[in-house]
C-alpha cells in the first residue's frame, strides 16, 4: 500500500511523519502525471503546489478552518488529500470530478468560480462574518502571483491591510500565469526572491513572512503555524516553480504545461488558429492595428501577431479593466486596438466596455475566444453572458462568424469601424469547412431559401452547420424552412426583422444563454411592426451549467441538427 | 478687470508672473462658491484642486498635452481656466456646462466617464499609443487618494511600471472620497504626508515626489516640472484639503460639501430616506443582516444603520468589485450581507453577481439606489443598464418599487431569500405617496383593472404613477387600459405572462434603456405561448443621455403620463 492510498482525508495527512512527506509529494506528483496526462486538465500550477497543499492540511484544519483557492485549477492535491484520488478518473468528464472545487463534491470546497483573484476577497468577508459570529475558525487564502495583477485583489488587499482579522494569504509565487507575470509587481516579487527586505506588502499595513521555498513541506508548514500564531492579516510568500518535478513541464517555455489535453482528443484547425492567422496578415496591412491580452497572448491566438510586430502586442496581466481602458487610451492616441479575451472574462470589464470605450465612441474591436459552450472547464468558463450583455452596450456592433471565411470578413469588417466598438464572438473548437451563402440581405446571409417556407432558422454563428443539417431532414418531412445567418447578431439588422416577419415561426438557434440573446430582441421587433411571427430564441438554458464536452452539452440542450428538427416540429404543432 | 476675466486659456494662465498666482487662486475660490452655490454642483472637490489645476496648466501644454482627470467632477477649475468661466451660469442644467469633462465643450477635454480610477489606464494606452506614433506629447492624470482604491487603479499602477513611458500620475491626496479613504493605502499616504520615505509606489517600481502642499501653486509647479524632466513613470504626492478657503467645506466633517444641490431645489422624502430607515429596521430584526459599501455610505442611506449597528457596517472604499465579492464571504460565514449602491456603479462588478454571489447561490441582497435617470451628473451616472444585465444572471431575484410602502415590503422579501441573490431598484428622487393596488395576481399587483381592457400597461416601479395617470386620460377618450405593476421584474412572473396574454397591446413602461428591458422578455414569452399579443418595451433610448433634471429627461422621452397616453394611442392605431 502506498503512503497516497492510506489518506482518506486531511486528518491522516496530519498523522504523517515528517519524514513521510517527501515520498508523499512524489507520489502525488507521479499520480498527477499519470492521471492528468490521461484525463486532460491543469498539470503545471498543480505539480507546484504539491508541499504547500500537503503543508497547508497539516496546519489548518479543513473544513472547520475556511481553505479558499484562488483560480481553482491549483486545488488538484487538495482534492487529492479530501478524498478523492479515486475519482481522478472521471476528471473534467460529464458528470465526473469538477477540473475546479466544487461544494456539491466535498464539504472542504468552497469556492467554484475558477475566474482569478477573488480569493483574497471572499477571505476578507469570511473573516468579518466569523468574527461578528464569534467563531474561532481561521481563514487561508491560496493565490497566485499573476492572480496579483488583477484589481481585486489589491482592493481585498486594501480591505484585509485595514482590518486586524487573521487571515493569512499564502502567495503562490510561481512568477507566472499563463505567461510570465506582468508589470511592477513580478519585479518587486522577484526582488524579494532576491533577498530584499522591503515589501509592498508591509507598506499597506500586512505582515510579510518569507520568501519560503514552497517545495519544502516542512519549512512551508513552519511558516504557515508563525503566519497562523500572529493573529493579523499577513501574506506568506512561497516561491515554487510550475511544473516542479516533471522535465517536460519545467522545460516548457511556453507555458510550463498549464494544461493539457486528454490523450487522443481530436484536431483540426480551431477558431483561434483562423484568428491568429488573420489578425497577423491585418497587422501588415494596418499599422495602427495594435494587439492587448490579459495574460493570455498564446491562448488567445495573438503569438502569430506578436512574432511579427513585437512592439504592437501589450500583455497587461490578469487585468481585464486595465485592458479595455488602456485600449480606450490607445484608441485616443489614433490606433486601433484588439483586444482578445476569453468571452467569459469580459464580464470582467462590463463597466469599462460601456463606459470608456462606448461613452466616448472609440473604436476597440473585442475578441471573444472561448464564447458560448467552453467544456470542460465547467461552469464559469462557459462564454455564456457576453451575447446578452454587449447589445446593451450603446453603439456596440456584435458579430458571430458562422465558419473561417466569415471570422475574416467580420474581423476586417470589424477593425474597419471607426467611430465605435465592436465585438467578434466564436467557441473553442474547431472552425470546420466554410459553408457558402446563396445571397446576401443587408448585412444576413441567406444559406438556404425554401420558397413556401413555413420557418424560418436564424443561425447565430457557429450554430449554422447544424442549422442547415436541420432544414435538411425537416425538408424531408415536408416542412420547408430557411436558414438565415445574421452574421451581425447586434444592433439589430432591420434586413433580419423583414425577412423574420414573413415567416410564421422564427427560432433563432444561439449558443449563449436564451435570457438578452437575439430571438428575443427579434421577437420585440416583430411585435412592435405587428409582424404575425411567433419568434423566439432556441438556446441555452438561463442557468449555470456543468463541465462536459462541448459537443455533449449541445446536444443535452438540444443545439444539434436533431435537437433543432424535434424542436421546429414541436412549436409548429404547437401553433398550428 | 479681474485677473480670471482676463484668462480666455491656458495661455493667459502660462503668462501670468508667480507673484500673481495666489490672487488668482482666491478669484477662482470666490467663482466656485458663488456659482456652484447657486447652481448645484461638486463643490468641495474643486476648491481643493485650484492651485493644482493652474500650476497643470502652467507646466503642461494642453490639450497638445494630454490632461486626464479622473472622476471628472474635480475638473470645475479646469473648465474656469480653459474658457468656459462664462458658461457657468449653466452647469449641470439641460444644455449647459457638463459637471463633467466633454469633449463637445473642449479639446481640453478627453474622459467623459465619471466612474473612479479609470484616468491611469487611459494614461498608459495614450501613452503607448503616442510612443508608438513617435510622439512627444506629454500625458498627466490627476486622481484621487479615494480613487487608488479602486482595483483598476492598481492595475494601471503595475503596467504603468512595467513600462518607460514618462506618465506623471498627480496624487491629489485629501484623505478622502465622500468619507475618509479606506485601508490600508490610506494609512499609508497619512504615512508618507508625516515623513515616512519608504513608499509603495517605488517598491512596485515607479518613481516618487512629495509629499508637495498642493496649495502652493510654486511648490506644485516645481515638483511637476521635475516629474516631467524624469523621463518616465512617476507619481507626484500633491496633498490638498478638499474645501481648501471655504469655512463650510473646511467645517463639514461628514463630506466636506462634496456636492450641493442648486440653490432652492425641492426637498421631499427621498426613496434613499425610506430604505435607510426600514433597512434600520430591518437590522433590529436581523441580527445577520450586515450591510456594504463601497465609499458611499451617508448616499445610500446607511447612516442610520450605521449609527445603530457601527459593528455591522463594512465601507470598502471605491471597490465595487470587492464589496460584491466579500459581501459572497460574509454570506458563506453565515450572514445576509446588503450591498448598497448606486445602479450605475454596480456594473464594475457584474462579473463578481454572476460567478462569486449567484453562481454559488448565496444570499446577497443589492440595493440600487440612483437607477434609472439620475439627471444633473449626466451619461455615466444614469443608471440605464442593471435592469438589462442583472436579468441575465441566473438566479436572481429583481424587484422595483412603485412607492414607500411597497420598497419596505420588497426588501424584506429580497433579505428573506435565502438560496440566492436578489436586487431591489429605485431611483433619485422623492419616493411620492403610497399607491394601493386593488389585487395581487401571483407576484404582481393590479393598480387598475378594465374590464374590456384593450391595452395593459405594464408600469415598472416608479412608472406607476404616470401610468396610472394616462389610464385615466385614455379612459376619457374611450380607451379602457390596465394597469399591473410587476413588482419582481425578473425573473419573468408567470403570473404577468398570463395576464399580459388577455390584452391585445401591452407595454412595459420602463425607467431604463429599451434593450433587454422587461417588455422584450414578456415578448418573448408571449410568443412562446402562442399570445396574439403585441407587447413591447416602452423605455429610454439604447442611447448614452446627456445631464438635465430627472423630470425633463423622462419627458423629453415621453415616460410621464402624456407621453404614455400619445404612444398607446398611436401603437392601438397601428396595430387596428
Amino acid at each position: 500500500m502506498t503512503l497516497l492510498e492510506a489518506i482518506a482525508g486531511p486528518r491522516d495527512v496530519r498523522a504523517l511523519p515528517p519524514s513521510a512527506l517527501p515520498a508523499l509529494a512524489a507520489e502525488i506528483r507521479r499520480f498527477l502525471v499519470e492521471r492528468v496526462s490521461r484525463a486532460g486538465g491543469h498539470l503545471g500550477p498543480n505539480l507546484g503546489t504539491v508541499e504547500l497543499t500537503i503543508a497547508l492540511h497539516r496546519v489548518f484544519d479543513s473544513p472547520h478552518d475556511v481553505l479558499l483557492w484562488d483560480t481553482g485549477h491549483q486545488a488538484y492535491v487538495h482534492k487529492v488529500l479530501t478524498g478523492r484520488a479515486a475519482e481522478f478518473e472521471t476528471l473534467r468528464r460529464a458528470g465526473g470530478l469538477s477540473g475546479y472545487p466544487s461544494a456539491a463534491e466535498s464539504p472542504h470546497d468552497v469556492i467554484e468560480n475558477s475566474h482569478a483573484s477573488t480569493a483574497l476577497s471572499y477571505a476578507d468577508g469570511v473573516a468579518k462574518g466569523l468574527r461578528l459570529r464569534g467563531s474561532d475558525r481561521r481563514v487561508v487564502a491560496v493565490v497566485g502571483d499573476g492572480a496579483l495583477t488583477g484589481g481585486m485583489a489589491w482592493e481585498a488587499l486594501n480591505n484585509l491591510a485595514g482590518t486586524a482579522h487573521p487571515v493569512v494569504v499564502v502567495l503562490n509565487d510561481n512568477g507566472r500565469s499563463y505567461a510570465p507575470t506582468a508589470g511592477g509587481l513580478a519585479a518587486h516579487l522577484a526582488a524579494l526572491r532576491g533577498g530584499r527586505r522591503r515589501t509592498l506588502f508591509e507598506d499597506l499595513g500586512l505582515a510579510y513572512l518569507g520568501p519560503v521555498d514552497g517545495h519544502d513541506p516542512l519549512a512551508v508548514e513552519d511558516a504557515l503555524r508563525e503566519a497562523s500564531a500572529l493573529g493579523r492579516p499577513v501574506v506568506v510568500h512561497c516561491v515554487t516553480r510550475k511544473g516542479e518535478g516533471h522535465p517536460p513541464a519545467e522545460r516548457d517555455d511556453a507555458d510550463r504545461l498549464h494544461s493539457v489535453s486528454a490523450a487522443g482528443s481530436a484536431g483540426g484547425r480551431t477558431w483561434t488558429d483562423v484568428f491568429g492567422a488573420e489578425i497577423a496578415e491585418i497587422g501588415a496591412d494596418r499599422s495602427d492595428v495594435v494587439c492587448l491580452t490579459a495574460a493570455m497572448r498564446g491562448p488567445t491566438g495573438l503569438d502569430p501577431f506578436a512574432a511579427r510586430f513585437p512592439d504592437r502586442v501589450f500583455d497587461v496581466g490578469i487585468a481585464e479593466q486595465h485592458a479595455v481602458t488602456s485600449a480606450a487610451g490607445l484608441a485616443l492616441a489614433g490606433l486601433h486596438p484588439v483586444v482578445a479575451v476569453y468571452a467569459t472574462f469580459l464580464s470582467r470589464a462590463f463597466d469599462q466596455v460601456l463606459l470608456d470605450v462606448a461613452l466616448h465612441r472609440l473604436p476597440v474591436t473585442f475578441v471573444l475566444d472561448r464564447a458560448g459552450v467552453t467544456g470542460p472547464d465547467g461552469p464559469s468558463h462557459h462564454g455564456m453572458w457576453d451575447a446578452s450583455v454587449l447589445p446593451v452596450v450603446p453603439g456596440l456592433r456584435l458579430a458571430a462568424p458562422r465558419d473561417p471565411a466569415q471570422l475574416r470578413e467580420l474581423l476586417r469588417e470589424a477593425v474597419a469601424v471607426a467611430d465605435g466598438p465592436t465585438a467578434v464572438r466564436y467557441p473553442k473548437s474547431s472552425a470546420g469547412p466554410d459553408i457558402p451563402a446563396l445571397r446576401r440581405v443587408g448585412r444576413c446571409d441567406v444559406l438556404r431559401d425554401e420558397p413556401d417556407a413555413v420557418g424560418l432558422l436564424v443561425a447565430v454563428g457557429p450554430m449554422a452547420q447544424a442549422c442547415l443539417e436541420a432544414a435538411e431532414e425537416l425538408a424531408g418531412h415536408g416542412v420547408p424552412v430557411s436558414v438565415v445567418d445574421p452574421r451581425w447578431i447586434a444592433p439589430l439588422d432591420p434586413a433580419l426583422v423583414k425577412i423574420a416577419a414573413s415567416h410564421r415561426l422564427v427560432l433563432a438557434v444561439e449558443d449563449t444563454t436564451s435570457t438578452g440573446a437575439l430571438g428575443g430582441r427579434l421577437a420585440q421587433a416583430l411585435a412592435v411592426v405587428g409582424a404575425p411571427t411567433r419568434a423566439g430564441t432556441f438556446a441555452l438554458p438561463p442557468s449555470f451549467l456543468p463541465h462536459g464536452t462541448r459537443a455533449e452539452i449541445l446536444r443535452a440542450h438540444g443545439l444539434d441538427a436533431a435537437g433543432i428538427t424535434t424542436t421546429v416540429l414541436k412549436r409548429l404543432k404547437e401553433h398550428s
